[in-house]
């Protein structure tokens, strides 16, 4: 297996830390549109882990925007898959790109969503990866395989939605997928600062687009932003967290494979962040359409959204100055497959100060990076196989799980996610 | 009186619009950066009031950020008087200008403050005002007026201290300006949206500087934004609103010219206001260093602020999608001239559906053009006069809001004022 890296951004980064103590793979080829930042990765694997380790990484400069550099980059390195890390809005040309080089694809975000164009808050317009599930001929005629969403949420999410069904329930009424954190930011004289720990860029996409929920009877359908604020408590320390519904792929991914009368998706934005992301909103600052500003140099034209992203610190860097954990998890109610109501929260937590001080990345970057690295490995031992355009839950969860939990002295990941019973 | 007027934007449109109909003046030079700004607003009153009018109005263009651009358009149409009705940061270049010219000056907001370099929540650094009355000397020796902080707050608020003092009060415990309003803004489909009826840029400034308060014993001191919140309630239907400290021209004109034991600014912002400046500090979006962010264009450089207040509509625009009312006045408790306990409040309210159908002009901006243009005509009648940086509160209060109340058909401007006794 031979992967072109794209992106050496805080994902891309912590995806090549991880894959660096694996040896699944033969080269990994760190790129990005700035790369010295692939080199920085890269130079950080050869002081951790030495010449022999770093000889099976190379650097490159790419500009994601455009497929036939893409596709270019893959063929020049004999590219057997292409893991797209960088923003959701070069899905496009990534995954052109890969198809045209004959490579197969990863993804952590799916392609863009656009509002129904008349009745945003009732109905979908272009659903989240509409554009790619479109081609998905194309690939299956290929004999290629495109593994959209396969981050952490989406991502392990769908592992666990895809484990639920075939192994703990025999009927399932709701996939609930529930994220929550405890992370806490100080500034250098220790008093706690906002800086979101994700893409503003990416979670103002999220949060603000209308939230789309998947019902048996009605299909997909839209909802204003934040509906249905529910607190909802969070294991291993972390909490009650106000969680609210927020688009995401999972809604969009699961009721492809698995059989649920309702997927959700809410996010454990908290009160602040969600007062943050509606004054956003009332001012017109998470648009994306440029405007004319003034500045020293003369009238400029930039986008609200950029500057807001602008104005705070890169969420790659504040690691050090972070506490706490992030909790990725799927809460599933149903009949359990011995007949009796169920409700079961499969979970994965990952803690800042252990991210930190292993691999030098913040546990939410860490978090989503972790996924594609163990579904790489699946690929590459050939216990996951597929061709088209498919989700994690198109594949066998019980091999994920294991190789994920199992210790590393055992040559698995040492990452243990857990099944906490709520059923009355 | 021939009058430079710098800026034609909402107040400065608003001022020569309010001007066409007093006949104290030989010429109006309409000024901006814009000329053709100017020229619209000459257009309207040719178009409202005739040809004849429209003659004692000139257009010019300006850069008000240069005191010898500013010195060299007085001299050409031998202004005696400049008339400053651009953002604050250009005070200093005016006042300069104007000096040079030898013309006299008038301004609605002070030079720029400064916080306290280590204990910025506490202790006042460099106040508003101070660089101008650092030069009163330089003014009273060449013969010349400076009249500062000469719109309606601050402006009609010192007025009525002065009258206050002078009139209704033996012993003045507290001047409190108090300003609130019920204005609601609509958008085409008739829902309410959030629109600052004042420039962002200014309310930012003014409102996240620390607040300034004067006492009689501690003198000029500081507390941290929105301190000392206060419901208060305001006349003429407007009702309760939540009022809290921010830093104001008042607090450091009053004292200068008029006994009392204390003086406050309180803003009737509201909350949903006061949550959107806290969440734009939050975010570094108050900043006025430029940032680096990119744009099609590549990277360029704007400053977060001018990004807020350009992604927000014109507050001069508006008026057409606004209804209500705005209040500006001044609590004053003490004891009266009758030697029993005392409050009462003065004030001023403007109608947004009256400003707009007589001046097409929104209320908050046409009630602050309305008092410098009494103060002109009254410098024009001599009424007034001064020499040296002198704040409203040095000249009698009484025949300024006599020529303010008096009806137009008696030759006054028909803008009735009012004391309202909240004595317990």
């Amino acid at each position: 297996m031979r992967i072109l890296l794209v992106g050496a951004g805080g994902v891309g980064d912590a995806i090549a830390k991880i894959a660096a103590r694996r040896d699944f793979f033969e080269l990994v080829v760190v790129s990005d549109y700035d790369v010295s930042r692939a080199q920085r990765t890269v130079d950080w694997i050869r002081a951790r882990h030495g010449n022999d380790v770093a000889a099976r990484f190379a650097t490159a400069q790419i500009d994601a925007s455009d497929p036939d550099v893409v596709a270019s980059v893959a063929r020049e390195h004999a590219a057997t898959h292409v893991m797209n890390a960088v923003e959701p809005k070069f899905v496009p040309s990534i995954f052109a790109g890969a198809l045209a080089a004959g490579a197969d694809y990863l993804d952590m975000a799916m392609s863009l969503s656009e509002p129904h164009p008349t009745d945003p808050y009732t109905q979908t317009g272009v659903k989240l990866g509409d554009d790619q599930f479109a081609q998905t001929t194309d690939w299956d005629a290929a004999g290629r395989l495109a593994l959209v969403g396969m981050g952490v949420e989406p991502g392990l999410s769908d592992v666990f939605a895809r484990y639920a069904a075939d192994h703990l329930f025999s009927e399932i009424d709701e996939l609930g997928v529930r994220d929550g954190a405890n992370l806490v930011v100080r500034d250098e004289a220790g008093n706690e600062v906002f800086v979101p720990s994700f893409s503003i860029w990416t979670t103002i996409e999220e949060c603000l687009n209308p939230p789309v929920i998947w019902e048996e009877d009605a299909g997909w359908y839209t909802t204003p932003p934040f509906s249905e604020p529910e607190v909802f408590e969070f294991p291993e320390g972390i909490g009650p967290v106000e969680c609210v519904n927020v688009e995401h792929e999972e809604v969009l991914l699961m009721p492809r494979w698995v059989d649920a009368k309702r997927v959700t998706f809410k996010y454990g934005l908290g009160e602040e962040f969600i007062n943050v992301l509606r004054t956003l909103h009332l001012l017109g600052l998470d648009s994306t359409t440029p405007i004319r500003v003034r500045s020293e140099d003369g009238p400029v034209h930039v986008a609200p959204r950029d500057v807001v992203a602008a104005a705070l610190p890169d969420p790659a860097t504040i690691g050090p100055r972070m506490t706490g954990r992030t909790c990725a998890g799927l809460l599933v109610t149903g009949t359990g497959t011995d007949g009796i109501p169920r409700e079961v929260y499969l979970y994965h937590v990952s803690d800042n100060e252990w991210t930190m001080a292993e691999y030098e990345s913040q546990c939410v970057v860490w978090q989503t990076a972790l996924n594609p690295v163990i579904a790489l490995e699946l690929l590459a031992t050939g216990e996951w196989e597929g061709r088209g355009v498919l989700g994690p839950e198109a594949f066998d969860a019980a091999p994920f799980l294991e190789l994920m939990a199992r210790p590393v002295a055992d040559g698995g990941y040492g990452q243990p996610w857990h099944v906490e019973d709520r059923s009355a």
